[in-house]
C-alpha cells in the first residue's frame, strides 16, 4: 500500500462526518480517486462498473468489481479479504444485465436497502443507467446527491501526499525539458509527445513515474487557438508557437506545468502577452496564503491585467492532487470570481491564466502549495515565452535563447 | 479531417436510419467516439460536458460544449461554423450551475423540447445529474435510452479505417518489441513502460502514434493475478514473469496486443498453460468467417480447452476500433456465450483468451478483422510465452530466446 493504514482510516473518518453531516448512511464511491484515496486501490479498472461501500457503522469500506479485478482490489487495499465482492464476467458491457442489479442485491443482502444512501450522481463512472438501475431495485432507499463528498476531504493533503507532489513537480521539470529539446524545425509533433512520455514515465533513477490524467497537450501553430487538441504528426516550422502542458504523475498524485514555446522570433504581440501574462502570475502568487478567500486571486489577476485590456472568460485554475484520466482537477475549488473557498495550509492549486483568441494562445502556469504564510511552488521552471533560433548546425543540434 | 465529409455523411444516415427504427427525433450523443465518428471532432475535452445533438430532419449536427473548446470543433468538424455552439465557462466544475441546464435551453430555443430524444445512459460522460438536469429541464420530451446505438453503426469499419488499424498494429508490434526488450533483471517496470511508450507515440517515419486508450499494463510476478495493475518503479527479477498488454494506436485507431513474457525458466506449468492458450487461439481462429455466430468462436475455445480442465470465466474478446480512454473496447459484441452477433466482413476484434489464476496469470492475444472468407491479424509478432534467458554479460546485454 502505498500510506499506511493509519492514513486510511484518518481519510475514512473524515468522510463518515461528513456523511452524517450530510444525513447520509451508505456512500456509494464510484470516482477511481475517490475508492484509491479511502482503501489504496490503484488498477486500471475503472472501465467497467466498480465501487466502494462505506456503511457509517462499519468498520471497513467493502470494495466491489468484476471478478478478474478482485485479486488486484485485495493485493492493493488495506480492508480483509472478504470485504473484495466481485460479480460476475457476464455484467460486462451487457445489453441484458447490469452491475447495479448485482449491487443493490448486495445492498439488500447487507440490510441497506431502507437506508440513506450518497451516489456521485455528476462523476464520470456513475452512469445515469447505474443510477436508475439503483432506483429501479432499491425502492425502498432514499438517494442523496453526494457528488464531491469525499473530493471536498481530499483538498488538504497531507505531509506525504505533499512530498508525491514534489517529486511529480521532478517529473514534469524533466518532461518540460524534454519537450522543448525535441520540438525544433523539422521534427513532429509526435517525436516531442514521445519524448515527453519517455521522461515522465521513466522518472529519475529515485523514483518511476505513473501515468498522468490527461496526456500531454502540444498544440502548434493556428491550433495554439484551441487548447485541448493533442499532438499529430505534423512538422514543426520556424514561426509556430508551441504549447505545451503536461503534468508529472507520481503514484497518481499530479503536478501540471504550461509553457509556450516560439520557433524563431515571436511577434510583438506574443512577446507583449507573454509579458502581462508573467506579471499577472506574480502579483497572483504574492497574495497566496492560509485564510484568504479563493476569488481574491482571481481579483488580484484582474487588477493586474484589465490596465492590459485582457478580460479572460475562464477560470484560473483548480484545486489538484490524486486522479485518474479524463482529468487531474479534483473538482472541487476553482480560482474564480465567486469561489469563496478559504485557502488553507497544504491545499494545492494549478493556477494556468491560459490566454485564448481566435487565431492564437499562451499559456504558462505554475503548480503550487499554500504553506503556513505564503506559497510554494511544486515546479521549479524558468517562467515565461521559450523562444528556439534555429541555428542550422549540421548535426541538428538546437540552442535554446529565452 | 481524417476522412472525406462522405463518410461522415453516410455514418450520419446510418445513424439516423437506427434513430428512426428506435422511434428517435433527436439524438444526444455524448461518448467521444461516437463524437468523433460523426463529425470528425477529436480533442481530450471530454472531461468536461459536451455533446452532439443529432436531429432526425436536420442535415447537420449540432456541436454543443466549453467556449474554449469550441475553436477546437470549428477546426476538426466538417459541419458549418454556427453549428459550433458553446457554453460559458461557470458552468464548469460548478455546484450551482450545470451544462445541461444550458443545453435543456438550447434544445427548447431548437424548438425540440417536446419530441423523444435518445440518451446514452450506460456511458462514461453522460453523468446521473446529466441525465435528472435534462428530465427536470425538459418535462415535455420522452426520454429513451440509446446506449450504444451510434456503437453498433461503428462496429462494420471502411476500408480507411482498417487501414488505419494496420498502421496501428504496427506501432503495437513495435512497442510490444521495445517493451520486450527492457524487461530484464535489475531494470525497472516504468523504464519498460517508458520505452513501450515512446515507441507507440513516436511511431514509424512514415507516420506517428496516437494516445492508446488505455495504458500499457505490465503486471508482474504474482501481480500476473491481476490483470489492470499498471506498473510502478518495482525492479524484474529472474523468475519473473511479466505480462505485456498494450495496443497501438492511430488516429483514434486501436490495435491491442498481449503476450507474456519470462525471465529465466518458465515453470512446467506455464509452458503447460502457454501450449493450451496456443492450441486453442488457432483453433479459434480457424473458425472465423462471415456469416457465423460469434458465441461458435467461444464453442471453438471451449472445446479446444476444455479436455485440459480449463474454464475460463470471463469472456473471450470484444469488438475494437475507434475509441477513447478508459476503454479501446466498442461496448457492442463480446466473444462470448450467447452473443449472437453474425460476423460480417471488417467487423474487427480484440481475442483475448487470458487465464488468471490465484498467484498467477497468462496473455497472449491477437487482433484480427474478418475478411470475406477468414480471418486477418492485425499484427505480426511471435505467438506464445516468450522466454529471456539472462545472459549476464558484463556491458548487460540480454538474449531473447523463444
Amino acid at each position: 500500500m502505498t500510506f499506511e493504514v493509519g492514513e486510511y482510516l484518518k481519510r475514512l473518518k473524515k468522510t463518515k462526518q461528513r456523511m452524517e453531516k450530510h444525513g447520509v448512511d451508505v456512500l456509494l464511491v464510484t470516482d477511481p480517486a475517490n475508492m484509491n484515496y479511502l482503501t489504496g486501490y490503484d488498477a486500471w479498472s475503472f472501465y467497467v462498473h466498480q465501487m466502494l461501500i462505506v456503511m457509517i457503522d462499519e468498520p471497513q469500506p467493502i470494495w466491489v468489481g468484476r471478478y478478474m479485478d478482485a485479486n488486484g482490489a485485495k493485493r492493493t487495499t488495506w480492508m480483509h479479504d472478504e470485504n473484495v465482492v466481485s460479480y460476475p464476467d457476464y455484467f460486462v458491457n451487457s445489453h441484458q444485465f447490469h452491475p447495479m442489479e448485482y449491487i443493490a442485491k448486495l445492498l439488500t443482502e447487507l440490510k441497506q436497502e431502507k437506508r440513506v444512501i450518497g451516489v456521485e450522481m455528476d462523476q464520470y463512472y456513475f452512469s445515469a443507467k447505474s443510477y436508475t438501475t439503483l432506483l429501479d431495485n432499491l425502492p425502498n432507499a432514499t438517494f442523496k446527491d453526494c457528488t464531491s463528498l469525499v473530493n471536498w476531504v481530499r483538498i488538504i493533503k497531507s505531509d506525504q501526499e505533499i512530498e508525491f507532489m514534489r517529486r511529480a513537480g521532478t517529473l514534469a521539470e524533466q518532461a518540460m525539458q524534454a519537450g522543448i529539446h525535441a520540438i525544433h524545425t523539422g521534427s513532429r509533433e509526435c517525436d516531442a509527445a514521445a519524448s515527453i512520455y519517455y521522461e515522465l514515465i521513466k522518472g529519475t533513477e529515485e523514483f518511476g513515474g505513473d501515468y498522468p490524467s490527461i496526456v500531454p497537450m502540444l498544440p502548434t501553430g493556428d491550433k495554439t487557438s484551441a487548447p485541448h487538441l493533442t499532438w499529430c504528426d505534423d512538422h514543426f516550422e520556424e514561426g509556430n508557437a508551441v504549447i505545451i502542458e503536461l503534468a508529472g504523475c507520481y503514484k497518481r498524485y499530479h503536478a501540471p506545468l504550461a509553457r509556450t514555446v516560439f520557433l524563431g522570433n515571436p511577434t510583438d504581440r506574443l512577446k507583449k502577452l507573454d509579458e502581462i501574462v508573467k506579471e499577472g502570475i506574480e502579483n497572483v502568487l504574492q497574495k497566496v496564503k492560509p485564510g484568504i478567500y479563493l476569488e481574491e486571486l482571481e481579483e488580484a489577476w484582474v487588477e493586474s491585467t484589465r490596465k492590459y485590456g485582457i478580460e479572460k472568460e475562464s477560470r484560473l485554475g483548480y484545486s489538484i492532487g490524486l486522479n485518474y484520466p479524463p482529468d487531474w482537477g479534483e473538482h472541487t475549488a476553482s480560482i474564480r470570481k465567486n469561489d469563496r473557498t478559504v485557502l488553507e495550509p497544504n491545499m494545492t492549486f494549478h493556477f494556468i491564466p491560459g490566454l485564448w483568441f481566435d487565431q492564437d494562445g499562451i499559456e504558462t502556469s505554475e503548480s503550487f502549495r499554500v504553506t503556513e504564510d505564503g506559497v510554494e511552488l511544486l515546479t521549479n521552471f524558468q517562467r515565461g515565452l521559450i523562444q528556439k533560433i534555429p541555428f542550422h548546425f549540421p548535426d541538428d543540434t538546437k540552442g535554446i535563447i529565452s
